[in-house]
């Protein structure tokens, strides 16, 4: 049996630990180098594959790869770039299988979300469908934490403990500031259509802090939220609220595209932070603050979950070991074996079940109003953000790698996508 | 001689490491009992002095004390409120008298930025004017960064080391994303008058980033702005700004400006981000994310600067110390007394030319384009940055603590203000 080279790419928004997924890939690759020749990662994504732009890993040090366990955003790059069906883009999966053929690569690891999961089942099918050999394996990633059957997706954790740490430190601050000047924080965080992020907000609660958090998956209630916010700064002398990107009126608007003005007339650009934010002033004149984590809940590397990071590694290492074992078609996936204490396992879901589904918040992880979280929730959060991974830091900021990215030589034609 | 009793307050804004400068005040202090008796805190800043609420100290244990070193915001509470000239508001100062005579203070520390070495100042000069001994030190705290004759403020070394981390962090997710999406990541930071925070961001360009600052020491050129933006972009793909809330527009007017004002009769501001993405996106198409990390900038505890954690603590120790000899209306500073090793001692500075001053950016420090740092910047800022002093965790988030502030029974009649 001769040896195959691998091909590795990550796909969509990048996260704090998808690098350390790689790091896994590549990590278990060099341990079995009778079988997997070369890991070609594919720069920029799949579009990487598509243009021949291939990088070769093997140019990396030992010590370089290692660091990307630490390392957050994608080092070789990402993309947001999904394949038509075989039907409607067959040029495209040809030009693949090219590419695959021309550098004899019999493994294809494709490392994100849903939309990534199907271009992943769909190049598993080649085999079949055109008659090439390549065994596609999905290595889970989203900070979203929307996909089916693993318990958690990695990248999830540590933005999670980014959100619930920012919105306890930001509670500690507006509360003492409240007698005489802020008494609202508002913090805009990402989950376009799930609530998993806004839910960590909710952790902050068994800290004694009055918090709210407004979810994608709940109809936004104006009425019944301003007057729970009142209520709590007349309890608290201040309120935090948590609120998704993907917080949507009952008519289906986003709060973000909601239009507000400023005191001098000028429309508001953008964010539901500053929306929620004005009007709770409008309703209240309770004066606020307002901030949009942004980027910087998903890149946070510096405040990453332990239990992420060896997660976001474990499902890198075990893409290559199923690979190994002759799957294809598949996923690995995080069970989780016990509760308390928290242990986990590595476990698998064939691709056709994960690709293109959403797993939202369950209702019962909701509280009755709307507005918080339940102690089920809670107990299942809290394992996930468990322990701290601090990178090394030089001269006080984070000693992150950039790998050099040396460039496999082309043998194809060049391809427009 | 008998001892005197204490009285600390927090003031302004609240930051990282305010609370690390309240522990070296009361664990001074309470090295000292034999001429410190009691510290009372103010509740809320100086409203808690002049409505005779305050808190006992005393009735925290040692271990509590201790945690306030890592543990951030204001303890007892904060406030924006700013005496008046004694010839304007002799009431208050006769209240203040009233109160600190009725609890037998003798010693007044303020733990603040520029308007609350003003209301030092005033205190200091009480007892020449209304005979009433008291020996008043500021305690120095700042993000921003502006106080005078001090090196730099505590705080300052902690937001700059959360922002220059985020910064990198967020970068290196900008470029993951750029070849098929986001180009341009801006982030706003505080910084009303002064632009050192913003300044922080541009120690990311020594880690290969392509990033331009908006400070407020530098009037916005909206066309030079966006060619350089353009440039950056198509010689590295992607560019970062940093923009400090105080970036203004040549009339004057702050690229964030929402018309409110604080207590202190500043604008409030928020927003610049979203102004500036928005401008690019017309200008070029670029695809953007932007963030405002308000409150989450000055919180962030768990990724504090040890060098300022350090020195937040020595000046507390320092105000006792100097109050301890005697010294009245001064203010111990940080001074630098070598740059490489960084090494620095405490200084001080006469409160009369401290008050009410602010200290900007030298246009040395700016690049001669306006948009970024020189050398000579990032020899001054690194060893701000420098060092890790993480706080314990507990179940995935930080322990920081929440004090019993229990109150000093009252002894005059109440006093509306």
């Amino acid at each position: 049996m001769t040896a195959k080279n691998a091909f590795y790419a990550q796909s969509g928004g990048v996260t704090a630990v998808i690098n350390a997924s790689a790091c896994g890939v590549i990590e278990t690759a060099r341990l079995h180098s009778v079988r997997i020749g070369k890991v070609y990662a594919g720069r920029n994504g799949i579009i990487g594959a598509l243009t021949e732009d291939l990088i070769d890993t093997s140019r990396e040090s030992d010590e370089a790869i290692a660091a990307l366990r630490y390392t957050p955003s994608g080092a070789f790059g990402s993309c947001r770039y999904k394949l038509k069906s075989l039907e409607a883009n067959k040029r495209e999966y040809e030009r693949l299988i090219e590419v695959f053929k021309a550098h004899d690569i019999g493994y294809f690891f494709y490392n994100g979300g849903g939309d990534s999961a199907d271009t992943c089942y769909k190049i598993s099918q080649l085999s079949e469908t055109m008659g090439y050999p390549v065994q596609a394996v999905h290595v889970p990633k989203t900070v979203d934490n929307d996909l089916p059957i693993t318990d958690n997706c990695p990248g999830f954790g540590s933005v999670a403990k980014y959100i619930a740490t920012s919105t306890l430190e930001a509670s500690f601050d507006v509360r003492s500031m409240a007698k005489t000047s802020t008494k609202i924080f508002v913090l805009e965080v990402m989950g376009r259509h799930a609530g998993w992020i806004a839910a960590a907000g909710g952790l902050v609660e068994d800290h004694g802090i009055p918090v709210m958090i407004l979810f994608p998956e709940i109809e936004f209630d104006q009425e019944r939220f301003l007057a729970a916010v009142k209520q709590k700064v007349e309890q608290h002398g201040y309120c935090t609220i948590v609120v998704s990107e993907g917080a949507k009126y009952p008519d289906g608007r986003f709060l973000a595209e909601q239009g507000t003005r400023d005191a001098f007339g000028h429309a508001q650009l953008g964010g539901a932070a500053p929306v929620v934010a004005n009007m709770i002033k409008d309703a209240t004149g309770y004066k606020f603050h307002w901030a949009v984590a942004d980027y910087l809940q998903r890149a946070a590397r510096h405040l990453a979950s332990k239990t992420d990071v060896e997660q976001a590694y474990a499902m890198g290492r075990a893409a290559v070991q199923f690979a190994l074992e002759g799957h294809n078609a598949i996923m690995p996936t995080i069970k989780r074996v016990s509760q308390d204490p928290y242990r986990w396992e590595v476990g698998e879901a064939p691709l056709s079940e994960v690709a293109n589904v959403e797993k939202f918040m369950p209702r019962e992880f909701i509280s009755e109003d709307g507005f918080g979280i339940t102690p089920v929730c809670k107990d299942y959060l809290i394992p996930l953000i468990q322990g701290e991974d601090y990178p090394p830091f030089e001269k006080g900021l984070p000693k992150y790698v950039t790998l050099k990215n040396v460039a496999v030589e082309k043998r194809l034609p060049a391809f427009e996508i």
